[in-house]
Parts: C-alpha cells; sequence; structure tokens
C-alpha cells in the first residue's frame, strides 16, 4: 500500500482538498470507478492511492454533446480551406478531399479522443459520416477508437448520413449495419434541403431507427420557415411513434429566426415531446434561444460540430472552450449565467445524450477535472491547463498532460 | 560581440530562417528599432545579436483597437459579476464598486499591457475613464504605464467620458484638462441614449477635439435607428468641420441592423469621410458587416473592449484570440478570410489608429512575432505561446514569458 501519487493512469482513491462551487473545501473518496463519498475530512486510513487536490477547483468530467471525431485534421499539417459557402460545397468538397487523402477516420479519431480526455472530458457523443463512398470504413475507425479507450471515454455514435439518406440509393442499407455494428444513436441530416423530401426522408429515418430501438440525433440546418416546417413533421412522428425523451435536434438554426409566437408554439412541443436541442453557440447564424428555451422546459446543451477538419477551422476539444463561446453567444455576463452554459457541457448534456450516473454526488462515475481557478467563471475564461483529470475512478492527465494513455 | 542568443530585452540584430505568409523562409536585419531588411540569407557579420527563428512563422507585432486598460481586474482574484443588465447599471455598478473596492488603474493597466506584450501586441488604444467621481485618476495611471513601458509598448490613451459628458457639470472640462495632460484621443459615449441630446452633446464634443487639435473616437452603442440617426448627425459634423479621417466610430451596433439600403447609405458617408468602425465582433448583438464594410471602402478594424472588469468576464491580451473571435462572428472558414480577420488586429488597426511605420516591410518598427504554427489561419485557431516577441527591435517575450520587463 502506497500514499504517494500515482505515477500512471491508476485507480486512485482519494482526493483530498478540493473546492466546489460553493466555496467549501472537501475531500471526494473514490471506489470501483465511482465516488463513494464527498465531505470535509474523510478517513485516509483505507485510502490506498491519495491525490493532493492543492485547493483546486472540482469539477465534474466534461460532456461533448456534438462532434465529429471521424472528420478532423486534429495533429495534422494544417488543412488550408478553399472550400465554397454552400453546405453542398462542403460536403463534396470533403468526400472528394478524403478519397484523395487517405484520411484515416481511426488514427484521427483517436488522436482527438485522447485530446478531449487531457482538457477533462470523459463523455462524447460523435456523429460519424456513413456513406455509400466510404461505406462503413469511418464507423470501424471509431468503432476502434472508442474500444482503445473505453476505460475512460464513454462514447456514443451516431451513425449519420453525412451525404443525406435519400439522394444516393443504397445509405439506409449501411445505417441499419451501422446501428447493428455498435452505432447508438441514429442520425438524420436536413430532410426538406439536403433530401428534398422531408415527408418520405423522416419516415424513412424514424422508420431504421425504430427498427434498431435507438434513439435519434437529427442535424437541422433548415432555417427559418422551412426550419419550421420539417421540425413541425419531426415532432409529428415523435408524438405518433412514441418517441418522447429519444430525440435529439442538433443546430435548429431555425428557432433563432421565427416570429416569437411560432417559435414558443414548437418549443412548446419540444417540452411536452422531450426534444433535446444541441447548439455549437455558432455567432454567425441564429441560434435557439436559451432563455425561452429554460422558460418552456426544452433541454438546450451544447458541442463543438466538427473540429479542425475540411469543414471548419475552428472547434477545440477543450469544452471550457465551448462553454465560453456558448455563454458569450447568448451575452452571458454574470457569474450565475456563466454557469447555465457550463451546465451545457456538463450536466445538461448528459441528461440529454443519456449518460448514466453522471455529476459529483455519491454513486456518479468518478469523472473528475481539478483546475486551479478562483471560480467556475473563471475557469471557462481563462481555461488553465487542467491539474488532474480523473476518468471512471483513473488519474488520466495531471498538469495538462495525458498519463499512460 | 557575441552571437548567442539575449538573455534579456536587449535589441536583436538579425532573426534567421522565419517563415513569412507566401510560405517563403527568410531572414530579418534589424536596425535602430526598425526593420533593416527582409530576405533570403542576410549577411550574418555585422549581427551583434542574432535570434534562430526555427522556421517559425513570422507576423507583425499585434493591435490591440479597442481596450479599457484601466478597468481590468486583470491579475487580482475573480470578480464575481452580479450585475445588472442595462448599460446603465453597468456604468453605476462600476463607479460604486471603484470607490469600495480601491482599484488602481495604474497597477491595473500595467499588470494587462504587460500581458498584451507577453502575447505580441505592441501597440495599443485604449480608453480611460474621465468622470466627476475620479477625476483624471484613471488618466494619471494609464500614464504611468505609458511611460513605464514607452520602449516597447506604443501606447494612444483616449480620454472616454464614461459616465456621460452632459449629465455630470465639470466632465467637458475634465476632458479639456486630460487632453492637455497627455491623452491623444477625445472620447465620446452614446449622445442621444446616455447623454440625452445627440446634437448638444456632439456639438460639445467636435468642440473639446478641436480645440485641442485631436482626433475623437466615440463609443456607439446607440442600436438600430437611433444609432443611424445619432450617426448621421455625427457624419455631418465630420463634414463640416473638416475632420476626414480623424474620426472612429467604436461598435456601431446600429449598421448590423439597418435595412441593407439604408446601412448602404451611411457606409457611403463613412467611406467618403474616412471615418473607420471599431469592432468587438461580439457574438450577441448586431455588429456593422465585415463585407459590406470592404465593398464600400470603409475600414473596420478590430479589439477586445474591456478585459475581465467588472462590466465582462471576457476578453483576452491575446489579439490571436481576437482575430478568432472576428472570424467566427462573420462565419470565416478558408484561409483567405480568416487572414482578413488577423488584418483587423493588425494592419487595418494600426492604419485606422495611425500607429506609424507598421509592418514588415524595411523600415517598418521591428515589432515582430514568432509563433509555431503552420499558417496564419492556424495561429489564429491554435494561439500557441508566443515563441519569440520583439517590440521596437527588442526581445521582450520569449517562450511565452516576459524578459526583463
Amino acid at each position: 500500500m502506497t500514499k504517494t501519487a500515482p505515477p500512471a493512469a491508476t485507480p486512485v482513491s482519494l482526493i483530498t482538498n478540493v473546492r466546489v462551487a460553493d466555496g467549501r473545501h472537501v475531500d471526494v473518496a473514490i471506489a470501483d470507478g465511482r465516488i463513494a463519498a464527498l465531505g470535509a475530512a474523510l478517513p485516509r486510513q483505507d485510502a490506498v492511492r491519495i491525490e493532493d487536490g492543492a485547493g483546486a477547483l472540482l469539477l465534474p468530467g466534461f460532456v461533448e454533446g456534438h462532434t465529429h471525431l471521424d472528420k478532423t485534421n486534429w495533429g495534422l499539417p494544417w488543412y488550408r480551406n478553399e472550400v465554397g459557402a454552400r453546405l453542398t460545397d462542403r460536403i463534396e468538397n470533403e468526400r472528394h478531399w478524403r478519397a484523395r487523402s487517405g484520411h484515416d477516420a481511426g488514427t484521427q479519431s483517436l488522436a482527438l479522443a485522447r485530446a478531449f480526455v487531457q482538457m477533462g472530458t470523459t463523455r462524447v457523443r460523435t456523429h460519424v459520416d456513413i456513406d455509400t463512398d466510404a461505406g462503413l470504413r469511418h464507423l470501424d475507425g471509431v468503432l476502434a477508437t472508442r474500444d482503445t479507450l473505453r476505460d475512460v471515454l464513454e462514447m456514443q455514435i451516431v451513425a449519420f448520413p453525412q451525404s443525406g439518406l435519400l439522394g444516393r440509393p443504397g445509405t439506409a442499407e449501411l445505417l441499419d449495419r451501422a446501428l447493428a455494428a455498435g452505432a447508438d444513436v441514429l442520425g438524420a441530416l436536413d430532410p426538406a434541403l439536403i433530401d428534398g423530401d422531408p415527408v418520405k426522408s423522416l419516415d424513412l429515418s424514424f422508420e431504421i431507427a425504430q427498427r434498431h430501438g435507438k434513439p435519434i440525433d437529427i442535424h437541422l440546418h433548415e432555417p427559418g420557415e422551412v426550419g419550421a416546417f420539417t421540425l413541425g413533421l419531426l415532432l409529428d412522428r415523435v408524438a405518433a411513434l412514441g418517441m418522447q425523451g429519444q430525440v435529439v435536434v442538433s443546430h435548429a438554426f431555425c428557432l433563432g429566426a421565427l416570429p416569437e409566437r411560432e417559435r414558443d408554439a414548437l418549443l412548446e412541443r419540444l417540452a411536452a415531446l422531450r426534444v433535446a436541442l444541441l447548439t455549437t453557440a455558432p455567432a454567425a447564424v441564429p441560434v435557439p434561444p436559451l432563455a425561452a428555451c429554460r422558460e418552456h422546459g426544452v433541454t438546450l446543451f451544447g458541442g463543438n460540430d466538427g473540429i479542425r477538419d475540411t469543414w471548419t477551422p475552428y472547434g477545440s476539444p477543450d469544452m471550457l472552450e465551448r462553454a465560453m463561446l456558448i455563454a458569450m453567444r447568448y451575452g452571458l455576463r454574470r457569474d450565475d449565467d456563466l454557469a447555465l452554459a457550463f451546465d451545457c457541457v456538463s450536466s445538461v448534456a448528459a441528461h440529454a445524450c443519456g449518460f448514466a450516473d453522471y455529476g459529483l454526488q455519491p454513486g456518479a462515475r468518478a469523472d473528475l477535472v481539478l483546475v486551479d481557478a478562483d471560480t467556475l467563471a473563471h475557469a471557462i475564461v481563462a481555461r488553465p491547463p487542467r491539474r488532474l483529470v480523473v476518468s471512471n475512478g483513473r488519474v488520466v492527465a495531471r498538469d495538462g498532460v495525458l498519463v499512460d494513455l
């Protein structure tokens, strides 16, 4: 039995002297990968390995609610973006670039997933491209990454028809195979503006999801009134098929650009059907209004979208940066409001995606982040290197560097 | 004569092997604080001190076009923001807080100015509060900071009536004294919505500025049509008084929320009168449109606004972060578009503020930043620690740390 800090990704059983949101200094006892107790001056005699928290701020492991691990160029030479402005330009460009470049979704998703862990993220929902060019190749790569990191990163995989569902025959069958092969969630994309037939597209998506008993997470970029129309069709199907609580609408730009009355009617339906919304909080386009979502009881959570890929140069595996961008997008300045932005990449995201046993309470999975910051708001704007990251009860990063991963 | 790297903020005479925007590897020769030559394989025999650029990307020193060094809590314990949402709430809160807290504008402005230098900024325009409570106290503090850093940071000071010009008798006289005491630019604030009398407020501002032969930089937060009305009144005075090229309108939110025809008419007048616009690229409010400004020949440059003060928890002395936020606000993704965002915090800002001898050409002041990044866009999104910062020909920061400052 040693009482020194562990050198590697080994289980820790007690973290002493960390600060929680209300300013109290507490210890955290960990057993079997879970929080056993959290309180002042916990007994040390049973602790196999002790970490000194040194008064750092304790946060729960972060949750990435929407990214595309398979697409990233993280760690590769800079990708020079010369892509046209339309959604279809970006889709075409990516497919052609992948065919040329030998981009490897396994290698790339592992590089980015490790960076997420390093910066304190312990749960990720990632959309993985499924199309008739690549088949299930990207899925296979991301499944391998999930397996490699299974002890320290909980990953949900969304089988995502990036090139559309209806336009390329064979896509539905590939999605079927993806769900059978281990994808957790069925993805979908702009039933009107990409697929051109919102009723047929939505009906097929719901049919596939129901056949596998899997939830849905749809990319809905469609703006304003057309987005509202598609969203209404989607909600009809959630109600008719009893899929309450099993659908996420990602982006939902339309909700940021509707007359208030029409918007609120949709928010009421979203709340009643427990359909959650995901935002990346983009600065340049309308976004679902956070305050109105909260008033109506609609779950709104956050994510990066792609990170340094052929679509976008932006994004970061540091979810504190995403919390900052969310807070800035919604004009939040008060400390209590910044805490709401953090919720979007932590507890609310865990709830919306269905990541179980999340939080800082006894019984939760021991996914913990220590940062040198005075308060949560300070952590969000300063984003210091993570002093310690514990995932599933194991130390996985120390002073900003991965250990034994 | 030594040829080793200098240990401190001493003059450097040759930087070898740096990459410029087009990918060429060049050397930079420096003499008397200026770029003497920039080219391949410059002669080394005359070089007193040589820095090895190691192939890093060479950028010009950054320009902060609008901040408030006197307000910041940089380096202090976290300020918990519990302030109301209105502009007047924030103004009142700050004045009361300063009276209570003993906030010292000299100490604080120096702390933040040093952080700017550390991250590669060599020119700053800072607005300094002048009001009837504090008198010229904040100005005195910032003047002291300017003097302390005079060899490495060129600072323009705007005498800024944060509590309004008309509402508190004695303010105009304080502004007079501030300009006489060393402030470079006359500031102003919302002539209609804060001062309540746009004609009287603007007339007085122009009278003060003209009496001192100083330019104007006005905070115009006024939204939509009322902002357009005030902006029109301002432009009338620029034309009537011959102050073309001597006025900056900061924020100018109104230009982001007008019908296109009305907006374009204002942009045409702005271009003709050479009135520049400053944006912080806030994500939550309308902003002057970058593309339309460029089409009309209107100068649009960038800055932080306040940094970690009682107004806002956000902001950073890293102008690469501001470039990223500008690029995100305008939905820029292509590498050539991200370069435009960088221009807003470098060449365009220098031009708009009138910082002389700016750039990477021979004869310019040797204000240089080296970063480990593949390209400019990569530098903007990754924001690595600065490998080397040279200001006025002196090494002021190395590997992210200030040297001898």
